[in-house]
């Protein structure tokens, strides 16, 4: 790896436009000053944006873009009108190249996982890219794969997002044996879908180094933190995380209300003002600002679309984490010992690991 | 209908035994003089109890059985050894022969669906039954199902579900046409499933005056209380009843953190206590206690296995409502009246709606 951490930008991507981009930039270099960024958007729009922060433009290079992926545009369309030129395609292009270490876009999901497939082609050994979400939890933090790259997966499918989901863990979290769960309904081996089901039995035995297989979850373990790693089908891992980010608007809702309620409920709130703002700090949803795009030959981040420049900051800084601990390297590795042990050639003659 | 709503309950079911049910029903039957219970369980058991409560025994019937499901115990298992004699299934079966309008019990959950479909079966015209929770929203509630009954669910079974779904906020929110919506990943016509798809294809052109089909809904729209009905599949289902549980859970545990940080915090917090009650309340899961078996023939309320004498009085009250406003009937109603408009008979020769 580089000295520095080359980040490639989709300047034109969010539904703010290139201005959160440009400052999240530049709040990003501001904490990890070995950023190198290369910004991907319109000349005219991009670079008068720039030349409110000195350091990003001078360290920056801006390449001009002709074309940007509206924020609805289908997949096909984003690939039909922006393969090869758009702001997105170019962003992502540069990791494929290895001018960049990893991708940022705040552009649309669709579009953006269609385009990184199209440029970056899924590895060797794996079959679908997932979306890995971080998760706050009681006890910290968990990864949630797949949160919607695909709907349904097999009980193979299930096992790549395990070693990719084990993968991330170890980069993020700093531990050697990251723990995996499969989302599931019922803790009991006999219940849940088929697929799940063998997926479980397969990571049992493969008693893998690189993660700890735990079983079975349920819904209610992802607010609890009971493992690393949940691993579930595209379809029902979207669904709980929008539901999870619903239900805690709607009580920030309630909580609100309650403390509107009188003016000792309100003389209360001035008192624990401190708290509240470490409440909010905490459920505050541009901390975990980025879905990791998984099982390609390159990492893209995908930032929410309606975030600031502080939320933008946040996907930048978790590129750079991925970037700066070789997440990639990680990943390939872990596939290589475990399709080796899958296959029985446990001798360390093509280890590197 | 007659005057009094009968209600069965099986008084061996729950993690905490005999004492939670009759507490329960007293409690109750305080607030629902118009209730006569039939229990069923373990005599030596459930009549000592009674007698703390003397309004409740003088006016209910005990039936004795020798056998109770175990809250562990698997649906194949909970069959060959509690059919026909055990509290759950006498229970239901009360339900089945008319002496009961309703049926309750805290007993697992795979058992008394199994057992409930043995002994009432599917309604005509319906394939598979689903479990509706009652699901609290920034706007008051909503009802969701499928929560697990079944994994999976074709484009008709889907729309079952928005039927009994339909009926049931009719008879629990009392309105005309309560607004359906499917759960889905991306709001777009194109996204999604290809059962979702077609379900909502069907659903708009069915185009029913028993409700309103408001088409694709997301996760967090759950929390907004964004339709009257979410209809899904019951793994995704249960996965996000479950998920929304477990962050309301952990938001509860930071707040609790937040207001024991500091002396200004825990004095903000006493000023502020009735409003924190109110929270409490507005969060408080034996609220909104009871998940309803719909399909069969006959109505089953499922309680929360783990609660108290308050939560299981909420599960009673929510089956008195269920019996009170006939929604047998309704769903019956409900169910000719979409299949006339099928088949092209909407002559109304056969119309008791």
């Amino acid at each position: 790896m580089a000295q520095t951490v080359r980040i490639s930008l989709d300047a034109m991507g969010g539904d703010n436009g290139a201005k959160v981009v440009v400052d999240g930039a530049a709040l990003a270099l501001e904490r990890r000053p070995d950023i190198v960024f290369s910004l991907f958007g319109d000349k005219d729009v991009v670079a008068p944006l720039l030349a409110a922060h000195p350091r990003l433009r001078d360290t920056a290079s801006l390449h001009h873009c002709d074309v940007s992926v509206a924020m609805d545009a289908k997949p096909s369309q984003a690939l039909r009108q922006g393969r090869w030129k758009s702001s997105m395609w170019r962003s992502i292009d540069a990791v494929k190249t290895g001018e960049a270490d990893v991708a940022v876009s705040a552009g649309n999901t669709g579009a953006l996982m269609a385009m990184s497939k199209f440029c970056l082609r899924t590895m060797a050994n794996i079959e679908r890219p997932a979306i890995a979400a971080i998760w706050p939890t009681a006890r910290g933090e968990s990864i949630v794969l797949d949160v919607g790259a695909t709907i349904g997966a097999d009980a193979q499918q299930l096992i790549d997002f395990a070693l990719l989901g084990g993968a991330m863990a170890r980069v993020l979290f700093s531990i050697e044996r990251p723990s995996v769960g499969l989302l599931n309904i019922g803790v009991e081996e006999v219940k849940g879908l088929e697929e799940v089901r063998t997926a479980g039995r397969l990571l049992r035995e493969a008693n893998l180094d690189t993660l700890t297989y735990d079983g079975f979850v349920e819904g209610d373990d992802l607010g609890k933190g009971t493992v690393d790693v949940v691993v579930t089908e595209g379809f029902a891992g979207n669904i709980a995380l929008k539901t999870a980010e619903g239900t805690a608007k709607q009580i920030g809702g309630y909580l609100r209300a309650a403390m509107n309620r009188s003016w000792r409920a309100r003389l209360g709130y001035l008192l624990a003002r401190d708290s509240f703002d470490v409440l909010r700090a905490k459920l505050d949803p541009r901390k975990v600002n980025g879905g990791v795009f998984l099982g390609l030959n390159g990492i893209v981040i995908k930032s929410h679309g309606g975030t600031d420049p502080e939320g933008f900051s946040s996907a930048i800084e978790l590129a750079y984490d991925m970037a700066r601990n070789d997440l990639m390297h990680k990943i390939s590795n872990d596939l290589k010992h475990y399709h080796r042990g899958r296959f029985g050639a446990r001798d360390g003659s093509e280890g590197d690991k």
